[in-house]
C-alpha cells in the first residue's frame, strides 16, 4: 500500500478556513498531501478543490475516510467525491465503424497511460469485432433503430451493470443516448468531431468545409441530455487550408479526435475533472 | 520601376493549359514570374491562380496590361484582378471605443508591415479622436443610432469616396452595415471575437464563458450581408482555463484581435486572397 | 483596504502538513484564502506553494505579517516572499533601437493589464526618446562600449536606486549585463527572440533560416550570468515556411517577442512566478 | 489509368520564362495540370517547384516523359526528378524497443494514409517481432554493437536491396547510421524527439527537463552525415508545465513524435518534398 493515495474532489459554498479545514483533517490524521490545488468562482461562490495524500501512515483505514469526512462536509455544504488510487475503474469503451479512437485508446492503455481496466466494448455494427478479439476484450453487437432504441439501451444498461463499469468512452459511437439512459449512466464522456459549440450534431467536417474555416477542431465532454452540449473536458485544434477537401478534413480531424479524446479520458481517471453546472474545472 | 511588379488573381472553368497560357502570356511579353500559385476546386471545378512578375523588361506599359490579358481572360471564361506593386491601397479604418485594434494597425503601418495609406478613421464615438491625432491621421466622428443609420451610411460612404478609399478596416467597430451599404462598397474587412462559426453576434466572449470552453478564437473576414458570415481569410486561437473570468477571455481575445486582424489585412494588401462563393483561397 | 491581498511564495523541504500549516496561519487570523496552489518537486524534495488571502478583517497588521510568519517559515527551513497588492512595483525598460515591444508595454499598462508603475526607460540608443516623452516617462540615454560598460553599469545602477525600481524589463536591449551588475540587481526579464536553448546568443532568426526550421520561437527568462541560460518564464511559437525570408521571420517574431514578454512580465508581477534552481514553476 | 498522374520536382537557376517553359511542355502534350507550385529562393538564385498532371490523354508513353524532358531540363541546368502516381514505393521501417511510431504509421497504412507498400521492418532488438507478424510484415533482427555495425550495416544493405526498398524510416530506430551507409542509401527520414536544433543527440527530454523549457517539441529530417543536422521535413511542438515530470514529457512527446513522423512521411510519399542545400520546400 506503499504508494496509494486517496484523492478528495469537492465543491461547496466558498468561506473562511476551508483550506485549513481540510488540510488540517488529513494532516491531523497523519496523511501526507502531494497534490492540493483549488479554484475560487467568485461568479457563483464556489470553492472548488481537489486534494490528495498518500495513505501510508494514514491514521484511517479505507473505509472509515468517507464516514470521517462527511461531517465536515455537510457542515461545509459540500458535494464530494473520494477516489482510492487502488481501486481501479472499469471502462466501458462504445464504438461504431470507425476504428482510430477505439485503437488509440487500446494502445495507450497497453502502454498503461491508462490507469484502468477495460472489460467491454459495445457496438452498433460488427465490424470492429476483431480488434475486440485480438485485445482481448468481450465484445457485444447491440444493433440501434428508432423502433429497438429504448429496448437496446436496457441492454446496454444491463452490460454495463453485468461488467461493473463506472466509465462510457463513446469513441465515434456517432449515436445519441436518450436521456433516460443518461439519467441512469450519467458517466458518459464522448468525443465530438469539432470545435463546440461550433458545428453540433453530424457532418461537422463537410459543415466547417462549407463554412471555409482556416482551423478545425475536436471537444471532448461529458454527455447530457443536450446534443452536443455537456460540459467540456479537452479540446484542441489543428489549422486547414483551402487545399484541404472533406476528406482531408476528417484526416486530419482523426489525429485530433484520438489526442483530445485521450487526453480527456486520463484527466478524468486520474480524478482531475471536477463538474459544477455545464462547466468543468481540470485540475491540471 | 526596378522592383515594380504586377500580380493576377484569377478563377475560371478549370480546363487544359491554363497554366501555360497565363505564363506564356507573360513570358512572351518579357515578365519574369517571381510567384505562381494555383488551385484547383474539383468540387466546383473551378481553376484559381496568383500569378506575379516583375515589370522591368515588361513589353507592355501598365495600361495595356489590363486591355491585353482581357482577352484571354475572356476566352477562358475567367473573373480576374490586376494589381501593381506601384499601386499603393488607401484604407479607412472604422472604430468604436475600443484602442487596441487601432493602436495595433497604425504601429505596423508605421513599422512598414503594410504597403498602404492610411488617411481616414471614422467612429461613431469620439473617443479615439486623440489618437488619430497622433499619427496625423482625418478622424470623423459619426454617431449611429437606429433612426440614423440610412443617412449616416451616406455620410461614410461620401467619405469613403472622397477619400478614394479602397478597402475598409472594421477594426472592433461594433455595428452592423446595411446590406444597401456593402452592395456600394464591398471591400470592408471585419475582426470579429470569436472562433466562428461558434458564437456569432454580440458578447461572445460572455458566452464563450458560460459555455466552458478550453479555446478561445478570433477571425477576420469579408463583410457580407449576413452577420459574421462572410467569407474567413485568418482564424486563431488561445488556450483558456476555468480560472478564466470574462475579464480575462477579453483580454487573451485582445492579443488575438489584433493578431488576426493585422495578418488578414496584408494578405488582402499582399494580394494573397482570392474569395470564390463564400470561401477564400490564401496563396501564401 | 476592501480589496487587498497578501500573497506568499514559499519553497521549503516537503514534509508533512506542511498545507495545513500554513493555510492555519491565515484562517486562525481571520483570513480567506482566494487562491492557493502547491506543486512537490519529488525528485529535490521541495513543496512550493502559492497563497493569496484577503486583508479585510485579517487580524495582524501589514508590518506584523512578516515577523509572524517568520517564525513558522524558520521551523519549515522555507525561502518566502511575502506580496501585498497595494504594494505598486515600480518598473524600468531598458530598450536599444527596436520598439516594437516597448510600446506593447506602455500600451498594455495604459490598459492596466499590468498592476505597476513605469517611471524610467534606460536606452543605449537614443531612438526611442519621443515614445517616452509622448508617455511622460523620464528617459535615460547611457550608450555603451566595452570600454565604458563597468562604468555606465553604475549610472545604471544609480538611477535604479533613485527610482526604486523592483524590476528591469530588457525589452530587445541587445546587451549583456556583466556578472557583477546581476549580482547587484537580480529582477531582471529578459526577452529573447528564439526557442531556447536553440539559437543561444546573436542573430537566432538568421540562423533559424539557415537551420530550415519550421517553428521559430521566442522565450522570456530571468537574467543570470550565463548568456540566456537563465529560468524560462514563458515561450510561445508560431509556423513559418520555406516562403519566410530573414526578413519575415524577424517580423514574425516580433509578435511573438511582443505577446511572450508580456505574459511573462503580468505573471511575475502578479506573483505567479516562484524560481528554485535554474527552473521556474508558474502558478497560473 | 484514369487517375495516374505525373509529378516533377525540379530545381533550377532562376531566370525568364521557366512557368511558361514547363507547364507548355505539358500543355504542348495533351496534360491536364492539377498542382502547380514554385518558390524562388532569391538569397541563392534558385526556382523550385513541383508540377502535377494528369496522364489520361497525355501523348508521351510513360517510358518516354523522362527523355523528351530531359532535353528540356538540360537547357535549364535543372535538378529533377519524375514520379508516377501508380509506382508505389516501398518503406522499410527501422525500430528498436519503443513500438509507439511504428504501431502508428502501420495503422495509417491499413488507413490508406500511405500510398506505399511495407513490406520490411528491421531492429536491433527482438521485441517488436510481435507487431511485424500481426501485419504480416518480414521482420529481421540484426543486433547493433559498436564492433559489428559496419558488418550489420552491409547485412541491413543487403536487405534493402532484397526487398526493393526506395525509403527507409527510422521510427525511433535509435542508432546513429554511418556516413557510409547514407551515403549509399540517402533516403532516410528520421524523427527526433525534441524540437531541433536544441537538445540534439541523447536524452533530449531529460534535457529539456533540466533547461526548465515551457514548450517541448519533435523534428523529422531527412537523415545526413551530421548527427540531428539533415533538412528539416515537419516539426510540432505542445505546452508542458512545471507539473510535468521526464516521465510525463516522453508521454506528451510520444502523441508529438507520431504525429510529426507521419505527416513528414506523406509529405514525402506525396512527392510534397524538395531538398536543396540543408533546406527543404514542403508544396502543402
Amino acid at each position: 500500500m506503499e504508494n496509494t493515495t486517496a484523492c478528495l474532489l469537492i465543491s461547496c459554498p466558498d468561506k473562511q478556513g476551508l483550506v485549513a479545514k481540510i488540510a488540517s483533517f488529513i494532516y491531523s490524521n497523519g496523511g501526507n498531501i502531494i497534490h492540493a490545488d483549488q479554484h475560487t468562482d467568485f461568479e457563483s461562490g464556489l470553492f472548488l478543490t481537489r486534494i490528495e495524500w498518500q495513505l501510508e501512515g494514514f491514521n484511517l483505514p479505507h473505509d472509515l475516510i468517507a464516514p470521517a469526512f462527511n461531517s465536515i462536509a455537510q457542515s461545509l455544504q459540500a458535494n464530494w467525491e473520494l477516489h482510492f488510487s487502488d481501486s481501479i475503474p472499469r471502462i466501458a469503451i462504445w464504438v461504431s465503424k470507425q476504428e482510430h479512437c477505439l485503437l488509440d485508446l487500446l494502445w495507450r492503455h497497453r502502454a498503461q497511460e491508462f490507469f484502468a481496466e477495460i472489460p467491454l466494448i459495445i457496438s452498433n455494427h460488427p465490424n470492429l469485432k476483431e480488434i475486440a478479439e485480438q485485445f482481448n476484450i468481450d465484445f457485444h453487437y447491440i444493433p440501434i433503430t428508432k423502433e429497438t432504441k429504448i429496448e437496446q439501451e436496457k441492454k446496454q444498461l444491463e452490460l454495463l451493470a453485468k461488467y461493473k463499469i463506472d466509465l462510457v468512452i463513446l469513441a465515434k459511437y456517432m449515436q445519441i443516448l436518450s436521456t433516460d439512459f443518461i439519467t441512469q449512466f450519467p458517466q458518459v464522456i464522448n468525443i465530438h468531431h469539432s470545435f463546440l459549440p461550433a458545428f453540433v450534431g453530424a457532418n461537422p467536417y463537410q459543415k466547417a468545409y462549407q463554412r471555409g474555416v482556416k482551423i478545425i477542431g475536436a471537444t471532448s465532454h461529458y454527455i447530457t441530455a443536450d446534443l452536443d452540449a455537456g460540459p467540456i473536458i479537452e479540446q484542441d485544434v489543428v489549422r486547414v487550408t483551402h487545399r484541404d477537401t472533406v476528406k482531408d478534413l476528417i484526416r486530419k480531424g482523426k489525429d485530433l479526435e484520438r489526442i483530445v479524446l485521450a487526453r480527456a479520458v486520463r484527466l478524468h481517471l486520474n480524478n482531475r475533472v471536477l463538474v459544477y453546472g455545464n462547466r468543468t474545472v481540470v485540475f491540471e
